[in-house]
Protein backbone atom coordinates (compact mmCIF):
# COMPACT_ATOMS: atom_id res chain seq x y z
CA UNK A 1 0.00 0.00 0.00
CA UNK A 2 1.50 3.44 -0.80
CA UNK A 3 1.37 5.61 1.44
CA UNK A 4 3.94 8.50 0.04
CA UNK A 5 2.52 11.85 1.69
CA UNK A 6 3.79 13.78 -1.87
CA UNK A 7 0.80 12.18 -3.49
CA UNK A 8 -1.31 14.40 -2.02
CA UNK A 9 -3.54 16.87 -3.62
CA UNK A 10 -3.69 20.40 -2.32
CA UNK A 11 -7.72 19.97 -1.79
CA UNK A 12 -6.82 16.43 -0.08
CA UNK A 13 -4.21 18.13 2.14
CA UNK A 14 -7.29 21.40 3.09
CA UNK A 15 -9.40 18.10 3.85
CA UNK A 16 -7.09 16.28 5.94
CA UNK A 17 -6.11 19.93 7.87
CA UNK A 18 -9.63 20.66 8.02
CA UNK A 19 -10.46 17.20 9.56
CA UNK A 20 -7.56 17.59 12.02
CA UNK A 21 -8.49 20.52 13.68
CA UNK A 22 -11.78 19.04 14.01
CA UNK A 23 -10.81 16.04 15.89
CA UNK A 24 -8.22 17.84 17.85
CA UNK A 25 -11.34 20.53 19.28
CA UNK A 26 -12.87 16.97 20.03
CA UNK A 27 -10.53 15.26 21.57
CA UNK A 28 -8.76 18.13 23.44
CA UNK A 29 -12.60 19.11 25.08
CA UNK A 30 -12.87 15.37 25.97
CA UNK A 31 -9.79 15.88 27.78
CA UNK A 32 -10.82 18.95 29.11
CA UNK A 33 -14.10 17.44 30.35
CA UNK A 34 -12.07 14.04 32.04
CA UNK A 35 -9.58 16.23 33.84
CA UNK A 36 -12.56 18.56 35.53
CA UNK A 37 -14.19 14.71 36.44
CA UNK A 38 -10.71 13.48 37.60
CA UNK A 39 -9.75 16.40 39.37
CA UNK A 40 -12.86 16.70 41.56
CA UNK A 41 -11.64 13.39 43.49
CA UNK A 42 -8.68 14.66 44.01
CA UNK A 43 -7.85 14.30 48.15
CA UNK A 44 -4.21 12.94 48.38
CA UNK A 45 -0.72 13.82 47.50
CA UNK A 46 -0.87 10.56 45.50
CA UNK A 47 -3.65 11.53 43.35
CA UNK A 48 -2.09 14.60 42.21
CA UNK A 49 1.08 12.61 41.18
CA UNK A 50 -1.14 10.26 39.25
CA UNK A 51 -2.55 13.15 37.31
CA UNK A 52 0.61 14.64 36.87
CA UNK A 53 1.97 11.19 35.31
CA UNK A 54 -1.50 10.93 33.33
CA UNK A 55 -0.96 14.49 31.87
CA UNK A 56 1.99 13.76 31.07
CA UNK A 57 1.29 11.03 28.88
CA UNK A 58 -1.73 13.05 26.60
CA UNK A 59 0.43 15.82 26.20
CA UNK A 60 3.18 13.67 24.84
CA UNK A 61 0.22 11.89 22.75
CA UNK A 62 -1.76 14.79 21.82
CA UNK A 63 1.65 16.96 20.88
CA UNK A 64 3.18 13.98 18.97
CA UNK A 65 -0.26 13.09 17.03
CA UNK A 66 -0.79 16.58 16.27
CA UNK A 67 2.08 17.74 14.89
CA UNK A 68 2.19 20.39 11.98
CA UNK A 69 4.58 18.55 10.13
CA UNK A 70 2.34 15.10 10.07
CA UNK A 71 -1.17 17.08 8.88
CA UNK A 72 -1.47 15.28 5.63
CA UNK A 73 -0.18 11.27 7.18
CA UNK A 74 -2.67 8.96 6.18
CA UNK A 75 -1.04 7.44 9.21
CA UNK A 76 -2.29 10.07 11.80
CA UNK A 77 -5.83 10.35 9.67
CA UNK A 78 -6.53 6.61 10.23
CA UNK A 79 -5.25 6.32 13.95
CA UNK A 80 -8.23 9.26 14.65
CA UNK A 81 -10.81 7.53 12.78
CA UNK A 82 -9.41 4.27 14.70
CA UNK A 83 -9.75 6.52 18.25
CA UNK A 84 -13.33 7.48 16.61
CA UNK A 85 -12.16 11.39 16.99
CA UNK A 86 -13.20 11.75 13.24
CA UNK A 87 -15.25 9.60 11.03
CA UNK A 88 -14.66 8.46 7.65
CA UNK A 89 -17.76 10.17 6.12
CA UNK A 90 -15.85 13.49 7.65
CA UNK A 91 -13.19 12.56 4.83
CA UNK A 92 -15.53 12.64 1.91
CA UNK A 93 -14.01 14.66 -0.48
CA UNK A 94 -10.48 12.86 -0.30
CA UNK A 95 -9.26 10.81 -3.40
CA UNK A 96 -11.04 7.98 -2.79
CA UNK A 97 -8.06 6.12 -3.16
CA UNK A 98 -6.57 7.76 -0.15
CA UNK A 99 -9.35 7.51 1.93
CA UNK A 100 -9.54 3.85 1.21
CA UNK A 101 -6.22 3.82 2.48
CA UNK A 102 -7.18 5.67 5.35
CA UNK A 103 -10.43 3.31 6.36
CA UNK A 104 -7.87 0.00 5.66
CA UNK A 105 -5.41 0.98 7.96
CA UNK A 106 -7.83 1.80 10.57
CA UNK A 107 -8.93 -1.46 10.59
CA UNK A 108 -5.69 -2.74 10.08
CA UNK A 109 -3.62 -0.67 12.98
CA UNK B 1 29.77 28.29 59.88
CA UNK B 2 30.09 24.75 60.80
CA UNK B 3 26.93 22.74 58.81
CA UNK B 4 28.31 18.76 58.56
CA UNK B 5 25.75 16.49 59.25
CA UNK B 6 27.72 13.84 60.59
CA UNK B 7 27.70 16.03 63.78
CA UNK B 8 24.05 15.58 64.52
CA UNK B 9 23.25 13.24 67.38
CA UNK B 10 20.43 10.82 67.43
CA UNK B 11 18.10 13.00 69.18
CA UNK B 12 18.59 15.60 66.80
CA UNK B 13 18.47 13.55 63.92
CA UNK B 14 14.85 12.23 65.07
CA UNK B 15 13.20 15.40 66.05
CA UNK B 16 14.84 16.94 62.38
CA UNK B 17 12.54 13.96 60.82
CA UNK B 18 9.48 14.19 62.68
CA UNK B 19 9.96 18.40 61.64
CA UNK B 20 10.37 17.08 58.09
CA UNK B 21 7.37 14.56 58.45
CA UNK B 22 4.96 17.35 59.73
CA UNK B 23 6.27 20.07 57.25
CA UNK B 24 5.96 17.30 54.10
CA UNK B 25 1.72 16.57 55.50
CA UNK B 26 1.20 20.26 55.72
CA UNK B 27 2.55 21.12 52.15
CA UNK B 28 1.11 17.92 50.35
CA UNK B 29 -2.23 19.22 51.96
CA UNK B 30 -2.07 22.36 51.08
CA UNK B 31 -0.76 21.63 47.37
CA UNK B 32 -4.25 19.27 47.17
CA UNK B 33 -6.37 22.26 48.34
CA UNK B 34 -4.47 24.35 46.14
CA UNK B 35 -5.10 21.97 43.43
CA UNK B 36 -8.77 21.26 43.75
CA UNK B 37 -9.35 25.23 43.48
CA UNK B 38 -6.92 25.64 40.27
CA UNK B 39 -8.73 22.35 38.46
CA UNK B 40 -12.21 23.99 39.37
CA UNK B 41 -10.68 26.38 36.63
CA UNK B 42 -9.88 24.55 33.74
CA UNK B 43 -11.98 25.54 30.62
CA UNK B 44 -9.38 25.13 27.62
CA UNK B 45 -7.03 22.90 26.96
CA UNK B 46 -4.20 25.70 27.46
CA UNK B 47 -5.20 25.44 31.16
CA UNK B 48 -4.51 21.75 31.43
CA UNK B 49 -0.95 22.75 30.08
CA UNK B 50 -0.49 24.85 32.70
CA UNK B 51 -1.34 22.82 35.35
CA UNK B 52 0.71 20.09 34.15
CA UNK B 53 3.47 22.23 34.08
CA UNK B 54 3.18 23.46 37.14
CA UNK B 55 2.38 20.00 38.83
CA UNK B 56 5.92 19.09 37.13
CA UNK B 57 7.31 21.77 38.80
CA UNK B 58 6.15 21.36 41.97
CA UNK B 59 7.22 17.25 42.05
CA UNK B 60 10.36 18.02 41.15
CA UNK B 61 10.84 20.84 44.37
CA UNK B 62 8.85 18.58 46.91
CA UNK B 63 10.40 15.04 45.57
CA UNK B 64 14.04 17.31 46.30
CA UNK B 65 13.47 18.97 49.33
CA UNK B 66 11.85 15.51 50.92
CA UNK B 67 14.24 13.33 49.75
CA UNK B 68 15.13 11.20 52.75
CA UNK B 69 18.85 10.90 52.26
CA UNK B 70 18.42 14.68 53.09
CA UNK B 71 17.11 14.31 56.78
CA UNK B 72 19.17 15.79 58.74
CA UNK B 73 20.47 18.41 56.36
CA UNK B 74 19.99 22.02 58.42
CA UNK B 75 20.05 23.54 55.24
CA UNK B 76 16.53 21.48 54.57
CA UNK B 77 14.92 22.79 57.81
CA UNK B 78 15.91 25.98 57.14
CA UNK B 79 14.14 26.46 53.66
CA UNK B 80 11.17 25.22 55.32
CA UNK B 81 11.09 26.83 58.06
CA UNK B 82 11.69 30.11 55.81
CA UNK B 83 8.57 28.98 53.64
CA UNK B 84 6.42 29.00 57.10
CA UNK B 85 6.23 24.87 56.59
CA UNK B 86 7.74 24.76 59.66
CA UNK B 87 8.58 27.06 62.70
CA UNK B 88 11.69 27.63 64.88
CA UNK B 89 9.87 26.45 67.71
CA UNK B 90 8.76 23.12 66.65
CA UNK B 91 12.52 22.22 66.49
CA UNK B 92 12.88 22.78 69.68
CA UNK B 93 14.75 19.88 71.38
CA UNK B 94 17.57 20.09 68.67
CA UNK B 95 21.06 20.73 70.28
CA UNK B 96 20.79 24.62 70.38
CA UNK B 97 23.38 25.45 68.18
CA UNK B 98 22.14 23.65 65.35
CA UNK B 99 18.55 24.99 65.67
CA UNK B 100 20.61 28.83 65.52
CA UNK B 101 22.03 27.39 62.64
CA UNK B 102 18.66 26.82 61.39
CA UNK B 103 17.41 29.89 62.44
CA UNK B 104 20.38 32.43 60.82
CA UNK B 105 20.18 30.51 57.39
CA UNK B 106 16.52 30.88 57.16
CA UNK B 107 17.04 34.69 57.66
CA UNK B 108 20.04 34.58 55.20
CA UNK B 109 18.68 32.39 52.42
Amino acid sequence: MKTNTQQWSETDQKIAQEALRKAYTRETEALVAEINQKASQITQISDIWALNDYLNSQRYNIDGKYDCRESTSIFVLAQLVKEKWLTLDELTGLTPSTRAKVGALAKMS
